[in-house]
């Protein structure tokens, strides 16, 4: 079994806010992050497979089909888009660093089964290089 | 003569719009980023000062004094804000990476030179790692 | 479950010397690092956290107050000190990379604790950018 | 138990090439990477053991030690070399990001294990900031 | 004016070699990278143009384009070959850093000319993290 | 002209202090780095030399020998040092980054001299990743 990563990046506007609470209790607990013209940042996942290594193709799984798995559900989704806005999986759920991991995780999970050969093991993301979340499943 | 320099990073949201264009061609011109809902970036600033080397403290500026006038004239302005809604200079300037770079120099330039026995050299502007703008004055 | 990972840097002097030992059994086991004059390095610290998403917040835990935890328990101490001669857990122990960050572990496994909702999972520490030691805890 | 790792790189060319398949063949599922003229990459490697921080010298293992066994067993054979034409392991077997790490891991394990005290944990190989394998054994 | 860069990567094989010496001058002069087998690299180009903001637009000159334009004259020739082997420009002269930065500018000089509005300022050519070369014209 | 760039690195302690100042003026001016017990960092150094490109070898100078060079006249006396305390130059200036990297100049252009062929343009000094002084000679 190895582990093998492939890193993908991209850029979008989010806040955060729990329409539950006031102004007040929302600049409390989110500080800066409350305000609600948006903040952005540039955002690095990294999705990691695990599985054997094809004995004939040297591959756990083609990274060109990986990067293009990452393009279609993930970038395709969020790259120059207000999270909160315009992604279906934020409209109710505060798009926090932990909960942008669990979301690619869920969009990921399935079509990296589907393609058999490889299980998805983790989702990273970086929202800054000091900050990072990271999911492994349930 | 001495280059010193001073690195500073802002998370802040963004979108590119002609206001005298139609959508189409705001899109055609700005792809991407067009889009009004906004998206962001984590900037990097790259501040540098030139100057002679002060012979008793070893010190062309003070960096912590440098530091507190980055914060106060640009971090606090542009960290956290939506560029084109909160912050002066973006509301009739499209906010590209050229754009903020001399923005970044005209809030720096005065109070460099008021400090006296330094002056602003150059400010780069990083959008992503693979993006970047220096201005050095007219 | 989801990780959840600050980063800190802090600048120190150290130094490696076992005082049972002879000056010459101090260079040929440690080589330069044995100068007691000291040398230094930019330490970087990966602060890893471990628990549930809040629904409501969307956090693991507040991401301000663990920076202001490890500010306070480890940076305020460390930080542009003599980590043999001025941190306590240091006057016996040598501060190698590995004894770093089981300190640091130490030092922050409480008051994680203490917060609840969540435990210390890892804290790795980078001497440079080519060497580093992660502890788990026992 | 802590887990100490030390990063190294080296530079080397390697196509991806099936002799059992057509030039079709290759050029589908390899890509650009099936020129067997050759391309190449800078490869970093971090090497992970795994043991006891031995009480007298704070050490789990030397690092300098760890370094002579990486360049000796690894760097010597692989830097500014041609894997698939002048490394014996990659005359049959791809050299993969995958099957280097696994290499790697293969050259390291026993001289690590006779050292006594520490075991090796993973090998990770970056042959893009973009993409990465890592190996923990079987 | 302003100084606005692109940051570009290419993998590639090379080796150093003079058909003029003999195989052990042309070790003592290059080294391992006399290695007619071929090493290779992961090479960072940074590509710098200058002109005015346009008033309009905000950009010096369209990124989009610049990017396309890299891509089009430089990696498409460059990224997975073998440099001495392939590249037309290398087949008398050396790759080292510097003639390729020398290359990468005499390929984006003309494109960038007849674009107008801006002018090619510099190309920067990492080989390495620690290795660059950097070319502004004659 | 071409310039041409070697990066190294060195970890070293250092304080700042002025002895004709009191103990309250120096803290005054030089913060946490008047602690005399000293701190210390992972130097960055950056060694640009400008010069034609050498039409037989295409080299601008040995980058080997550049190498060699910085680690004879720098690294062997300032790496695992107190600049303070085993630095000559440092013995009554203090060693900020702005000094060293004049120090640093002063250490290399003579042997960039004599050796022909190419000159001494630049050197840049990083003490952190955030913070860097630079250096083109008077």
């Amino acid at each position: 079994m190895i582990l093998l990563t492939r890193r993908a990046t991209f850029s979008a506007a989010h806040y955060y806010w729990n329409p539950a609470w006031s102004q007040e209790q929302n600049e409390q607990v989110f500080g800066r992050c409350a305000n609600r013209n948006g903040h952005g940042h540039n955002y690095t996942l990294e999705v990691t497979v695990t599985g054997r290594v094809d004995a004939v193709s040297g591959f756990v799984v083609d990274l060109k089909w990986l990067k293009d798995v990452i393009e279609h559900e993930v970038l395709d989704v969020y790259d120059h888009r207000h999270l909160n806005l315009e992604v279906p999986e934020f409209a109710t759920v505060i798009p926090t660093t932990e909960n942008i991991a669990i979301a690619v995780w869920r969009r990921l999970e399935a079509p990296v089964k589907a393609a058999g050969g490889a299980a998805l093991s983790s989702v990273r993301v970086y929202e800054t290089a000091d900050i990072f979340a990271e999911f492994r499943g349930e």
